[in-house]
């Protein structure tokens, strides 16, 4: 007998957002591994046992999972958004590598999900319309130094930015710092956007400036995306701004 | 009377990817504009027109939508993927933002979707699950010059690079050239990965080297994921290969 693991992404939060994959996937496994408030947002079924873990524990999330699944078990691992894009699939890949063997002969399935920089750029326009780079702003698995030279080579390439994981308790001054050395690449009037909690309570989508970007209105929840000199901010009279980055680009820097 | 446009992500072509809320809203709306074949993987409903366009024609078709719902109708244009990623969503605001003033009071949504990338990132492991940039390959609408100075930038600074519109009939050079660019940053023995058609008959994913890449395997439907130096490929005796970027990154280059 052969267990199965799937990485199920949930999207955003709203069951709008969850695909019939991921619905499915969820309606016949037998046990639930995750973050607490994801698992939270998984409707509840008769004959499946759920293990909510704390946020930061995502090795050891997904070695329980595999030696659930490795017994011949069916078994889901969920994440918020997409599970590839900072999230469990590469926690369980991490595992399957320096795990047992045995592990490699599972069926693993991983469901794909709207990831938050989707969600947030629909809300707002278009501004991922054009090349853009994603980049974890979590200095807790890679160097402060990595992450800043990143910022440097996308913002001088002309890459529009979409930053996870901006600010946390434990990391409360690197979105500051980040935004303060993007100031250095990038016009003062390029368009920032903060999105938060898309489609849960509490949803928030904010146009600003980097000048006036202020890294204390992030959360963990909160999704940033940086413009390149190229985006754009259309005013709507009666509604929010439209924010988008066109497809056609002719700048090439020096 | 105002009239409603919706930009509507269909993800990668199979419906157990459309969400609920793009199901939603297909079946509300009075017309439906897209490229055909996208066009044709929505069921057909009583009392819907559908206006297929050519491919190259996104401004064109947004401007005939625009124009539509402007007279007060309940109006969609589709995406492949996600609307917001190199798709319909820019198109639309370039198109309202040159257009006439009463364009900007209309009632726009865009429902995103899942994103090729994040489909063949799924069928795959884990590649995207660290630093990523996000890259047309397409020439049409910038210089080529300007590409080659993002594949570098990105290349350099240890991002994975996901390609889109790789290769094309009036495109016939461009991946190659990417190709042998990146092999002056990046070891040979860097993974990359061709996925093409996910979910839909045909599909096919592929694991390569940046040795070995074959810009010939690829055409208009491929989405093409570039690793790091620390991407990796775990090996599984009969099943195929997982290839995974670790969310943790040590090195800082000079």
């Amino acid at each position: 007998m052969t267990g199965r693991l799937a990485v199920v992404g949930l999207g955003p939060g709203d069951t709008r957002y969850l695909t019939p994959e991921a619905d499915e996937v969820l309606s016949t496994v037998e046990a639930l591994y995750g973050y607490g408030p994801y698992l939270d947002r998984v409707a509840q079924r008769a004959g499946q046992s759920r293990h909510a873990s704390d946020n930061r524990e995502e090795r050891r999330r997904a070695a329980a999972a595999l030696r659930h699944a490795a017994q011949g078990a069916n078994v889901a691992v969920v994440s918020s958004g997409d599970p590839g894009v900072f999230a469990m699939a590469a926690a369980v890949c991490e595992e399957i590598e320096s795990g047992p063997e045995s592990w490699r002969a599972l069926d693993l399935k991983i469901v794909p999900g709207i990831t938050a920089m989707l969600a947030v750029a629909a809300r707002i326009g278009a501004p991922l319309g054009h090349d853009f780079c994603v980049l974890s702003l979590s200095d807790n698995l890679k160097p402060w130094e990595l992450i800043e030279q990143r910022l440097d080579a996308a913002a001088g390439a002309g890459f529009v930015i979409a930053l996870y994981n901006p600010v946390s308790r434990a990391r409360p001054w690197q979105l500051g710092t980040a935004i303060e050395r993007l100031q250095r690449h990038l016009p003062r009037s390029t368009p920032v956007v903060f999105g938060r909690a898309i489609g849960r309570p509490g949803e928030e989508v904010n146009v600003t400036t980097l000048d006036a970007a202020d890294a204390n209105s992030a959360d963990m929840t909160t999704l940033i995306i940086i413009g390149s000199r190229a985006t754009r901010v259309i005013a709507r009279p009666g509604r929010g701004p439209l924010v988008y980055t066109p497809r056609a680009a002719a700048e090439v820097s020096a």
